[in-house]
């Protein structure tokens, strides 16, 4: 038999303006998993791929977890001998504010011209609805032309990612022989460049916490009590403002504890890259490196830990001046994790930092969102190879390994709870504006990228 | 001509529930000078106290100046032989967040009882409204037993104390020859304690700075740019968490030339009445005195400077977590001044003490809301002994004369401008709320307020 291959992509092709378009509809969704008003859009976006899976052939339900539903569907392929993939997505998107700074509404989808031709902005277009859309639409196009994938198929589509994935874990223990597959496919990751695919092999992990610090019992007038009353605002700064040293090191007690450096081989692999940080800094209004001295860019990037406020608050933020002692001050602190640091002994590690540094009279509450530790997938299984295969036939040059400076909770949990290896192949690119204003996504990665999982399912097919 | 002071001091008893509902009504209205969208309550609170005065004999008037308006009334008294008195007030108030913390609506006010007897909880209840509400109902007495006060008064009422006075200047210097007087009479500070009157002669100054920190040029991914893009609110608290070495000592340049320790004589008088520091900060939930080591409570309060953060804020501030690295951070910072420190230096000082700490890549902007020295009241004029005398027969003891560790603007321009001392007589208490939620007034010190304003006026025409 011919394989059907050509055809699908031809599919792919003529179906383009369609798939755009289902896209967009999935994009007007504000599923914000972060905010407990948005669970009823959250479950409207689970139901629309739901519905999405029902129409290519396969059996989709929703399926209810602690916090935001989990959609679960399987594919029989071609039959029992066939490889079997577990795809992985996620629903949910990131809160839009500083909503300000949006030149489009987040929730409206708009497709503008850019240097790489037409992308469309929305809240979500590349994380993770963009990517989800595109092995959505390699599977659509196999169903439409080969009547289904040629391997078997199960798709695992969360909606707490982007708060820690704080119920994954226990639906994966509970459903763990209905999800059993041969390797995780998951697309949340980013290209090299718009001409040259990756296939990302270390994930940082990561400590999410918030630091809520009390002094006196209400606010207090300044002109009063300056003086005398503690300020946990000047405390928290004071805490805070000790996180690194003048070397850019983290000063949480043991956070460097049990890191290994990277091996020579995967040094030389990443200088080849050519990375140009000042380019990369440049894009966004940046020219020095922060971060660790004495380390290489990508390793700060993809081999070093971080500790970042991510918000701070406190007191009078409104016009004009109030001269108020707070009674309260806040911090969310994440800190990104490479492999060797336990997660647990970080969290630990934070609480006595604050707790080393807090003044008399105030008083510390630590809650700790998030703690997944930084992994890296295996570069020399059979789904990488034929992964890089494909990719090399749709851009015409190798798929790059490279490292990602961000956090896929999942693929620890795949691991830990499922037994499985991940193949993380993304189409995302540095400029796609991920967590901030005026998200987008070039609907050339989309199209590219829905041809190149359509390729991924025909060489893991063919074994 | 007998005395009318003694039907006077009834009619205030017999209209004291009249006067209670007055300030009542006073209160109601939100004239909240720090928010824009708040000026047409202002001009509504400024009328309303132009109708009281105009009511009770004076030529009253509204007048404008670049910001909130000026209430200005004069009113002859027996003649121009007589003293001539400006009494100060301000109809403006604080803003009310964080508004969750009130137990009652802030511009709904209610009376509750207290240990103290019946108070009246709402914004601006004693700051300065209430304490304003004092003498115009001592007036208002003079006014119906006697036809007019004893001494020639003159009044002004400004309606942006609480941010800075930032029009007041302007308008004293361009009526030089209209507000000509021979003392100026305010009330805005507080009594000993309930039962102990009080006069200050020390307030200190401040400037208030607003420092706005920017980064990258928009907000970012922590997993993309962890590790290499510089995070404003790190920055911001690395900066901020400088403000004071490890024994309190505030770290801006310059910061404590000029100042003069105070004399042995006000040591001696300040440790007579017997601070209880521990019931001070007991009262607020604190236990540990902040601020300067090696001083006493009252030095720190009433003659060392300070250094607050009155606000902060940046990135994410929500619920749960967002792995962003913001663009922007922002504090606000406020310097209780004493005498001998110069505003314009300290503001200079905060200016470089940003810039000396700012890391690569960041720009701070240094806004300056407000500069005020520090300044004493001369304690041995004719004015403060009239008022000892008359506070002595109101209460049965002896006025003390105190500190303040507040800021009143207009004491200084007072001095500068007009050539006038002030006398500082005031009648709110440690525990009133000041500038915090559920700000409060008792309703024995608005009428033993108003006793002793018309015992005063007696003791002022007394020569």
């Amino acid at each position: 038999m011919n394989s059907p291959l050509p055809d699908i992509l031809a599919r792919l092709d003529a179906d383009a303006p369609a798939a755009e378009a289902r896209l967009i509809d999935w994009l007007r969704i504000p599923s914000i998993s972060a905010q407990p008003a948005h669970a009823g859009d959250c479950l409207r976006a689970a139901e629309w791929v739901r519905d999405q899976l029902a129409g290519m052939g396969f059996d989709a339900g929703i399926r209810p977890t602690a916090g935001h539903p989990v959609v679960v569907a399987h594919h029989p392929g071609p039959g029992p001998d066939a490889p079997h993939l577990l795809f992985y997505g996620h629903y949910d998107v990131q809160p839009p504010d500083p909503l300000a700074l949006w030149t489009s509404p987040p929730f409206d989808p708009v497709v503008v011209e850019g240097p790489h031709g037409r992308r469309v902005v929305a809240r979500g277009a590349v994380d993770d609805k963009g990517q989800t859309a595109m092995w959505l639409e390699a599977l659509r196009a196999w169903h439409e032309v080969a009547g289904g994938p040629p391997c078997r198929v199960s798709v695992l589509i969360e909606g707490e990612e982007e708060v820690g994935s704080p119920s994954l874990d226990a639906f994966l223990a509970a459903n763990k022989a209905e999800l059993a597959a041969d390797v995780a496919v998951i697309s949340d990751t980013g290209m090299w460049d718009i001409d040259t695919p990756a296939i990302t092999t270390r994930l940082r992990g990561m400590v999410y916490a918030q630091i809520d610090l009390k002094a006196a019992s209400r606010d207090l007038h300044s002109g009063i009590y300056g003086g005398a009353a503690l300020n946990p605002i000047n405390a928290l700064s004071r805490v805070m403002g000790g996180l690194h040293d003048e070397n850019g090191r983290v000063q949480i007690p043991g956070f460097y504890d049990g890191i290994a450096e990277i091996t020579n081989a995967q040094r030389v692999e990443w200088d080849s890259l050519g990375f140009d940080e000042g380019a990369f800094l440049g894009d966004i209004g940046l020219a020095t490196p922060a971060g660790e001295r004495g380390r290489s860019g990508l390793e700060r990037l993809w081999a070093r830990p971080t500790a970042d406020l991510n918000g701070i608050w406190g007191g009078y933020t409104g016009d004009g001046s109030k001269t108020v002692i707070a009674s309260e001050a806040h911090a969310k602190l994440s800190c990104r994790l490479v492999p060797g640091q336990d997660p647990a002994k970080v969290a630990e590690g934070i609480r006595r930092f604050v707790a080393e540094r807090l003044p008399h009279d105030a008083k510390a509450e630590v809650t700790i969102f998030t703690t997944t530790p930084g992994i890296e997938v295996p570069a020399d299984s059979r789904w990488v190879a034929a992964a890089r295969g494909a990719l090399a036939e749709e851009y015409g040059r190798p798929a790059v390994l490279i490292g990602s400076g961000g956090s896929i909770p999942v693929v620890e949990s795949m691991r830990r709870l499922l037994g499985l290896d991940s193949l993380l192949v993304g189409f995302g690119l540095n400029d796609d504006q991920v967590h901030s204003p005026n998200e987008k996504f070039e609907l050339r990665c989309l199209h590219q990228g829905a041809r190149s999982h359509a390729r991924m399912l025909a060489a893991f097919a063919a074994r």
